[in-house]
């Protein structure tokens, strides 16, 4: 049986085409991976990539990647709107087929490890692969940026997961973690009444005592003149799509304001929309993976 | 990019376990197909095998089951309540993956012709196999069954497709089709009024004015004490589970009856599952191809 994971590496760099090309070329090397995807955003000047395979080819092609980005993206001129702390920011690792959350936690201890011993590049784990609760959160570890981890890292609690208690010069730092497939999430509103996508994003949100799985912010998007509530679905098989939907139209019905549409951005596994249709299809004993035709396609 | 058809063989034994345990072992027997599903009826007399695989490991699969069934299935002794014509009674070809309907079309035919050059049983192509429209229904082919198949085959119309004007003597005539996946799929209602399924089921279903691709049925389920309407969903991607599910639970309500639950017996594409869920989350721009997960992992 195939083990499949997903990974999902941050770059500090979305303007430097000769950059970003080296990168792609890198995440194209290895038989066993596929790049599905990447999106680069000048205002934050960063670059997303997102690659499926087998634990080693992943292995294999993150330190490559993570090279390129250390020779040529230099941390000391880097300008951009997103938080950042190195040239490879950070590496989501996502078990996707026929791998556990614990080989995916060791293959990112791997990963890290082989970061600092060959690149010299300090790492820090966290979600999943965390060694503490104050590194789950990923905006924890990168709160400073690059300009003060130097400092932080001296702080005994901030001591790198890999490596010496000092950043790389140019290429900082990188958080490596594990964690579950997310789903961005956006759902519509017919209305451009900011505070109503505001006070619908705040129920559903973890944060501010909605669900545990969910993130969401509001958005007023210019060209449609209309509001929308921007969600990350961070457990879908804890959180179905359908629940969080149901609860937006059920509150945005307080206003008079109806769902215009909902999107998924991006890739989703399969599953999670299965799951929906079978809540709305009332079917209560399907069996995911024995009667799905597509499970039998591939081990 | 692998070529994936599935493949359905139904033989005229449902109670034998060693001609089963044969059937089952040649179909376990090439390493490109795979044995989803097989399930005997002993009231019918009738085993029905579920298999995906290669094209060519297909053929190479039906032509072994076939002779299996020659060889241990005499039609001239055989009874049961389900219609049935030979030994193989037929079978169906369904593309599944990287594999066009006339691919498959082909390939029915270059089965058809082994049935008859190397297992001298005649063969007819229906559905979308089928020569010529009065052998698309394999109820009209079938029309008259094993006992009166000799006669029949005399009549210029019924001349085989391939073979000549007579049956095997304990084989029969088998029938090799290609059709699109279809989808077993019932809805339980809330009351034990088998007209109000009945009234449903001639609403829903395209032989009495209902949708084209879809047949349904009526039935008393005896252990819950409740009604059903039972459908074949003939294509998915021209009809939508959605769309049957809501006229069912809307036609219902004339009569104050709810739907209990629906429920997929077999396998079904994931797509089918995943339409729905597209519809009941106003996902109006959703690209199945590119946005789920698993049409990447495998080619």
């Amino acid at each position: 049986m195939t083990k499949i994971v997903q990974c999902i590496p941050n770059f500090s760099e979305g303007k430097n085409l000769t950059t970003i090309n080296k990168l792609v070329e890198a995440a194209k090397s290895t038989a066993s991976v596929f790049l599905l995807d990447y999106s680069s955003d000048e205002n934050h000047n960063r670059s997303v990539f997102t690659l499926i395979g087998s634990p080693e080819g992943i292995e294999d092609v993150v330190i490559k990647l993570c090279k390129v980005a250390r020779d040529n993206i230099d941390m000391t001129k880097h300008t951009g709107k997103h938080p950042r702390m190195g040239s490879t920011d950070v590496i989501a690792l996502v078990p996707i087929k026929n791998v556990t959350m614990e080989e995916t936690i060791k293959l990112s201890e791997k990963i890290g490890k082989r970061i600092y011993n060959e690149l010299s590049i300090p790492v820090m784990l966290y979600a999943n692969s965390a060694k503490n609760e104050n590194r789950y959160n990923l905006a924890s570890i990168r709160k400073g940026e690059f300009e003060n981890m130097a400092k932080k890292l001296l702080k005994e609690e901030w001591t790198p997961d890999f490596g010496e208690s000092k950043i790389h010069p140019t290429a900082g730092i990188t958080a490596v973690g594990t964690r579950n497939p997310m789903i961005a999430f956006n759902v519509n509103l017919n209305t451009n009444n900011l505070e109503i996508a505001n006070n619908i994003a705040k129920i559903i949100r973890g944060s501010s005592g909605g669900f545990k799985d969910c993130k969401a912010i509001s958005l007023f998007l210019e060209d449609k003149n209309i509001v929308q509530v921007s969600i990350n679905m961070m457990n879908y098989n804890k959180l179905p799509l359908y629940r969080v939907f149901e609860i937006i139209k059920f509150e945005a019905k307080k206003y008079g304001v109806t769902v215009l549409e909902s999107e998924i951005v991006g890739i989703t596994p399969g599953k999670a929309l299965v799951d929906s249709a079978i809540y709305y299809l009332q079917m209560n004993n399907f069996n995911y993976s024995s009667q799905v035709l597509e499970n039998y396609l591939f081990d």
